[in-house]
Order: structure tokens, then sequence, then C-alpha cells
């Protein structure tokens, strides 16, 4: 995050690798506009456990390309935050239009993206974690099974009128 | 892809994977606008060798998303092309606000979407593989001599005047 | 729909087809973005009697085009919805810029949209039926005596000051 | 349409409704910006033997919207040109957003747009005549063809690299 | 106006009219969406008295290029409302991207626009009345003097911290 | 005009007022963003057998606006061009966001804005001058002319296949 | 500032520069829109101790750029307002697109350009004043040292669920 | 600059500075996507005759931003680059939307944003340079001048018709 005001939207990718695919985050304040020289220590520094990065920001939002712009290795994930006039569309083009050679992978604006982020991130941890994987079709399952439940609560409506 | 007027475009991923990263891939057409039966068979039946999976699209965009809705196992990310009087905007959007459950990992419109795509993909794959992540340091720093090269070559312009 | 969470838009059509029209609708839930298979299959087997079919969703809003994929022989409406950041100006592009063969006719964002689509949906149903064809023309009058009905509420109005 | 320089777009439509579905086009300027009074005599006086309208335009593009507002028995369809500065985002806003009571389904901005209208236009006619809808199955058949046959030289074209 | 909604906007442009230019209106609902033969009657039989038209309207919002389509002799003014999604986006680009040949004069999108619209059309009718002249300029000193009262109360806003 | 590379696009209006209407022109380039000071004076000074001023401005296009702000009894018209990264919709926005009090009337972006500006003026000083009126009436005829004469060569076209 | 209301707006600017640069401000409403014959003058006559300016607009917002017409020897910043149905991408478009010559240095949308805005103008008053240069040193350490307590409080938040 | 391929377009702001206002430039790329840590070390190392940053960047457009967050003390222009799909307007809002306390001054995309940067740059200098000053000055008059040049020829343009 850049921010603790990033905390809320960021809680929901923290639940969901936590609590649907038991991944352990470690959560940092990496602002670049305050400390960009404290950033490139802490990025440099991650400890070897840590295997993909996951970064939000709003407005001209350079925190997740500068992370990818450090750590060559590892996959960094980008969630663009709808902050101020013009809605999070300039954190979305300012995180996606990276140059060649240094991508940041961008999910949707707001919480659907700080969700999606969680669970592309454990695809890539489950390309090496047969267990993650196995929480994957889990996961999918009973969100198809929401559906299933959605359907019959539906019929009841249109019954109900 | 979604039909072979796409593979100028994902060549150049194609040949980041396989020239940089020592990456074997497997292409296909897969148009979910034309054949979507067959998309959906094809996706199921990846062979288990594949990883990741990289979907190219223009206009509606819909490819990389409805990959994403059938493969909830596997990382897919997405590289919009420039395509028609929006010139990718409208790719782009189709592809980064999937809803929560099913995401898309969106590159940059065009170009160095492709190329980033191919080094995103690497990054997740070096997760369980030293060997690329070698690679990818290594590219990193063909990347970074780059820069001095051409920081001589442009005082030597400047002098020329 | 592609949740239920579509339902208070999708009404507006359901009860224009109904009240209006005397269409009876069968109202589902498919979600590509949660099963696509099951959606693939409810396409499929649509019963004969369906003409006709009517799509919402927002966001990335794949569900119309994948109907239309799947579907060569039943013209498919879809309504973009007000979802998000972006206002619904990504699920209009999303549906909007289909490529060539797979057409969807795009109403308008929200509410005019939903109804909108029940009517051109009626109107479709009237190639082969005079009695919706009647009842069309019968709602025009309605709304054409209500701008008569305006402008005298509006005279009174502006005499009252 | 509005004007002859329509005529190469909408030729996409014609042919299309011609070649591949057997059905006869009316083709008329209807220039609403030019001669009003005469759009709303042609189109009162349509034959009866016309079911579905296409009509394209750019810019401002009211064309469709007006057929729309006189017609409420007719299926109304909009093919948004790329035309001038803002390359059809003008007509895709000023056709899509009708208020509610005078739809106009809109297709994608120029050529894939002038060929889906006139696919969507043969689904429409297909609800009241079989022979199209077989013809609509055999276009769909003929396009997924195209996917295989894409899908085998794309092989042939990786192997000669 | 299209629709007696539109009455909270036109409202500021016909108190301006009336309590700063001492102009008349003819105020009329005329909705080409709901009644576009009514209109076409409408304004063919407009009082000789008109001489300038203003039009207000929000979405696809034809109403004002539909008018100087028919009057090719009187000027139309045209005021996007900011209505739905697009918050009148759409409204100002249907307006303003007229073809050659039926111009419509635009104004700036809601309360502003409004009251521009009336001023503009003073502007024109002063043209050959110099009492309106004589009005508009009394009008822009009371707008100079306005701003020497800001002024004034900054500086005591200021000093009282 | 702010600059002599405007002329190619402001002739359109020049021939349409001279050919088409018999209205003289003063044309003067007025650059707020060279010379302030002096188009005050200009403006100031313009002799009173100017009517309406006709602006056209690109990028941040402020030419018809300063115009406004100093002719408080002069209708105003703008014509943005299509200069620069963003097409005109900068110098769009810039004259037709105007606030309350100095109304721009705003044309099309281009050339269609350029010869509308014309046809504007034109109605507005046939407010006061029923020669013109009878020239723009005259000029309406011409153009549904055309319309019919495009609807023959239609037919031509489409028979000669 | 082009009118009162832009007061609590620029607030955020004059605080900055008094209580974190110890900068003091000429205050003034300058209304290109209400009055430019005055704000000429203004500019004009500003004491010689101005030697930097900041304007605040929105909508069409000539007030930046006029300025900067006018003073060829002083930087002028811009700070576009979030006003009206645009949210301030008029604002921004209005200021950013100046053309060659009369540069307006262009800050974010809103309360963040405000205060960007007098830190912008502080470094411009450090190139001759080492004090401020001080201050403005004295105020990164103080941002940077908030990132480390609200890394502290954030594992603190995160303990505590 | 991040890239030699910017050097075109900064040659703009190097020719301006040098050849109009006599001010000396250092040139250097810095390209934070390839080698963000050198970067870094560049920017912290600038000979204290630097006094002002111009930074030329398109796409995510970073650089600008991250020599804001590392340089408190000197001021920063942006120039965004018109390069890729979206013609610059990602590079606009990734520099202009800076959060609070790293302010970035933007000009317009492409040349006459790299020239103003020049000029702004001047400006800035001119603070405690009053030779600068005066060819600021001077430079203004030339500008001018120019506008009397081109009235001139266009008098003679319209008479040779």
């Amino acid at each position: 995050m850049g921010s603790d005001s990033d905390l809320p939207l960021m809680m929901k990718a923290i639940d969901t690798l936590r609590y649907e695919f038991g991944i352990t985050c470690l959560v940092q304040i990496n602002s670049v506009h305050r400390d960009l020289r404290t950033v490139v220590q802490h990025i440099d520094n991650l400890p070897p456990s840590v295997q993909v990065i996951i970064a939000c920001a709003g407005g001209a939002a350079h925190l997740p390309g500068n992370i990818a712009d450090l750590r060559a290795d590892l996959p960094v994930i980008g969630v663009p935050r709808d902050l101020g006039a013009l809605k999070g569309i300039d954190a979305l083009l300012s995180m996606v239009q990276m140059p060649e050679g240094a991508p940041v992978a961008v999910m949707a604006i707001g919480e659907a993206g700080a969700v999606n982020a969680a669970i592309h991130a454990a695809k890539e941890l489950a390309i090496a974690d047969p267990a993650i994987k196995e929480r994957l079709l889990a996961y999918a399952e009973k969100r198809k099974a929401r559906v299933f439940q959605q359907n019959a609560g539906l019929h009841q409506k249109l019954e109900d009128g």
C-alpha cells in the first residue's frame, strides 16, 4: 500500500488470501511519493518467502510500476483505487500502460480488483503448490453453488411478486 | 488468440518467451465469438504442462475473461489489442473490469503489452523454476545495459548537434 | 442476468414485457464468470418458445456477448448496467464492440435501457404476431398522450409561477 | 443512410443480407439533417414488406433515433460510423443513449457493426421464417470452419517461422 | 423541452430572459422521442414572433438538432442536461457534433448552460433591438460589481481567518 | 482566429458567409496567448458594423471565451479545431464549459463546425435582415435537392453493382 | 481565484504556503469571465514582490492561461477544480493544453493539486532562497516520518484484527 | 528522458533553453522502468548547478513523478509524450494526478509542452536571474511581432483569394 487509507480496500485482498487460500501476507506501507529511497530498500530486502506482490494505489499510482521496476524476478499485481475526481481511470491507466520490460498485472478498479488480486496471486502460487490449487477449485465450486442458490431465490422472489 | 490476425502481435510474446526465457508455448486460436463450445473443450483439455495462459483480443475482447471463467486453477494474462475506432480502450475495459472471482491480469495495449505478458508469465513460472528466475535477472541486466549505451550515444548525438 | 443484484434493473424489462405487451418471460441467472459451462448448457437448452433474449451485465459484461456466441439463431439484446467506478461505460463498450459475426443489440445504460430492451424485444416478436404490433402502437399512443398532458400541466405550473 | 458517403459501409450490411441470408433490402438516403419532413413521409410510407430497419450515421447521428421515434412498430438497428475527430464515439453515444420508449439497437462502430446489423436483422426475421434460421445456422458453421482452418494455417506459419 | 422533467433546468433560462432582459418566452414540451410528427407541426407553426429557439435535452438529445433540421431560418441554442450515467457528455456530443448545414449552438452542461442560453439568445435579439443591448451591458456591469464585492468580502474572510 | 494556421478551416466559414449569404467578414488574427492586450483593444474597438463574432481555436482554446468575456453585447460563436493529440476534445470542452454569464455558442469540431458557424451567424443576422432569411431558406432548398440527387445516384450505383 | 467559491480549495494552498514555508500570499479574485479588463490591470500591476502566481479555476478555466498570456516573466501554476458534470477533466484540459509560448504548470484536480501548487511555488522560490529550501527538506522529512508512523499503526491495526 | 526515443521531442526544450534563454542543460537518460536504482543515484547526485528539472515520458510515465519524489528541493516539470494507442492521455493523467506532497508541473502533450517546459523553467530561473527575465520579455515581444506579421500576411492572402 501507498498509504494507510488503502487499508480498507486491501483488507479484501488480505482476507481472501488468508481465509480462502491459507496464504500468509506481509503487509507494508511503501510510499514512493513520500519516501522512495526506503521503498527501494524495503523492496530490495523483502524476505525470500515473498513470491508475489500485490500493490494498490490511486491517482498517479506509481507504486506497482516502481515495484515492477525493482523486482525483475517477482510478479507484481496492481489494484487501481477509485480515488478523487477521475474515479480511478487515472490509476488504471498509470498502472496498465507500463512500457515493455516492467509488467504490472492490472485488476479491476476497486473492491472486485482487490479480491481478484488475491485470487490471481493464489493462482500464481498454485503453480508450485497443489494445496492452493485445490483451494482454488473449491473456491470456484462455492461460487458456482451461489449461482444455483441465487436462481432458486430468484424464482421465489418472482413468485412473491 | 481469437483470430489469426492477432498473430503479429502475439509473436512478440511468443518470441520473448522462447528466446529470452526458454519457455515453450502451445499456440492456439480460440475464438469465443465464432465457436465458444470448442473453446470450452480446448480450455478444459489443455495438457497439464500448461501452467499460465496468455490471451489477446480486441474490441469487446471476451477471450481472456472467458478463459478465466473456465480455469479457476490457472493464471490468465490479457493483452488488449489496438483495433478499430476506439484504439484498444474498449478491449482494455472489457478485460480489466472483470467481476470478483475471475481475474484477468491485464497488460498495456499493443506491443508493450504483448512483451510484458511474456515477462509476467515468466515471473509466474519462476516461482517454481530457478532457471527462469536467472534468465529474468539476466534480461533485466540487458535492459539496464541498454540505458548505459543510450546515455553514451546521447552525448555523442548532442555533441554532433 | 449475471447475478441477482441485476434483478431490480431487469424488473423494468420484465414488467414492461408482461404488463404492456402481454409477453411471458423465462427469467434465469446465467453467470458466465461463475459457471460458464452451465451457461452453455442453459443457453443450448432453452425451450423452443424462447424467441428473443435480453441480457444485462455490468463491468466487463460478457454475458450478452457469450449468449450471442452460442445462439446464432436468436436475437440477443444487451443492457449495460451502471455499476462501479466507470458508471457503465465499461459495460457499454464491452457489449457494443462485438466483432463481426456475433451481434449484440445494445440499449442505453441503466433503466431506460432495460425498458427499451423490452420494447425492442416486443418489436421483434411483432414481426410474427400482429397482436403485439397492436400493443406497441397503443403503447406509443399512451406515450404521446403523456406529452399532451405534460404540456397542459406545464402551462399550469408556469401560470402558478 | 443519411448520405451517400455512408454507402461503402452500408454495402457490408446489404451484401451480407443478400448473399448470406437471401434477404432483399430497400435502400434509401433519408437525411434528417437536410430534409426531416421527407424522412417522416418516407418512414411513414414504407411498404408493408419492410419488417426491420437498419440506419447508419456518424457525428450527432440522429437518423436511427428519429426512425425509432416514428415507427413504434418496427425494430430499428443503428450502426455508428467512424467519422470525424471523435472516431465514432459521438455517434455511438447519440444512438445508444435513447430515452425510455424509443429503442435503437446499437451495433459496433464501423464495418463489424454494419455486418452485425445485417445478422441481427436476419435473426429478427428468422423468428417468423425458418429458412432464414437455417441460413443463420449455416453461416455460423462457416464461421466455425474458418477457426479450424486458421488454426491449421497457424501451425503451418509457426513451423515455417 | 423534451419533457417536463427539464423544467427546473429551463426555469434558469426562462427567468433570466424575463427578469434580466425583459424577453417573453413561449414555453413548450416538444418530445421528438414520443411524438415527432407533432413536434414537426409545432415547429413549423411557431408564431412569427419567435425569433430564437432554446432547446434542452439529456442522453441522446435529438431535440435541438431536429429543430435545427426543421427551421433553416431560426437560430437554435442547445443546453445539454446532466442526466443519467454519462453525466451529460452524451447529450453534449449528440448536440455539438451536428453535420454541416444544421447548426446547433451548444452551451455548457447544466445550469450554467441554461443561463448562458438565455444570455446568448438576448445577444442575438439585441442585433435588432437596442433596448436589449442596453440590458445586456447593464447585466455585465452587475456581474463586474459582484467581483468587486467578492474581493472585498474575501479580504474580510482572510482577516477573520 | 488565433493563428494563421487556422485560416484553411476558417475559409470554410468565410466562403459560406460570402457566397451563400452575401455577408461580408472582417478577418483578424487575435492571439490571446501571444498578445492578449492587443486582443482586448481589437475587440473593444471593433467597428459598429460587426454584429456577430466567429472565433476558432484548438487546444486550450481561450479565444472565443475571452471575446465573450469582453463583448457582453455581441453573440460569439466558437469552432473547436482538431489539433494535436487530443483531436479537438480539449478545444471543445475549453469552449463549451463557459461559466454562467459569458456564453460561447459552440459548433462541431472541424470543418462541419466552421460551415455551421457561418450558417448560425447568418441566422442571427437574419433576425433583422429578411434578405438573409431568404438566402437561408434557399440554401436549405439546395441541401434538400442534393438528397434527392443522391437518392437517384444511389439507385444507379446499386443497379450497376 | 476566479470566484470566492474557489476559496475553500485555495485555502489549502494559502495555508501550506504560510504555515509550512513561511511564504506570504497576495490573495485576489480575478474573474476573466466577469471583468477581463480589470484582470489585465490587476495582473499588469502586481507588486514586484510577487514572484510566482497560483491560479485556480473550474470548467472552461481560462484564468491561469490568461495570466500566463499576460505575464511572460512570472511562472504560473494552475489548479483545476472538480466542478460540475465533468468533474474537473474540462478544467484540466483547458489549462494543460496551452499552446507553445504561454505555459501553465498544471497540478492535480482538487485538494492534492492545491497543496502541490503551494509546494511547487515554494520550490520555485527556493531557487533564490535557501531558507525555503530548508523548509522544503523539513517538510519532506515530516512526510517520511508519517509513513513510518502509518506502518507502525498498520501493524497494530492488523494485530487487533 | 526515459529513453533516447524521447530525444526529438526534448530537443524542442533543449534548443529553446539554449538559443532563446541562454540556459545550459544537463541531458540524461534516466529510465526508472529499466534501472530505478541508478535513477535514484543520478537524481541524488545531480550537480548543485541543477536548479530545475524537466522530465519527459509516455504511457505510464513515472519518471517525472519519481524525480519529484526524490528531490523535495527542486521544481520538476513534466512533458507527456503522445505515444501509443492512447495518444498521451495516459501520460498526462499519470503525471498530473500526483498525490499531495510531490508536485509535478505538467505541460501540454507533445511539442507545445516541450517548448513550454523550457519557457516555464526559464521563468523559474528568472526569479533569481534578471538577465533571463529580460530574455523572457524579449521572447514575448518576438511572439507578439509574429501576430502582427501574420495579420499582414493574412490580408495579403485574403486579397489574393
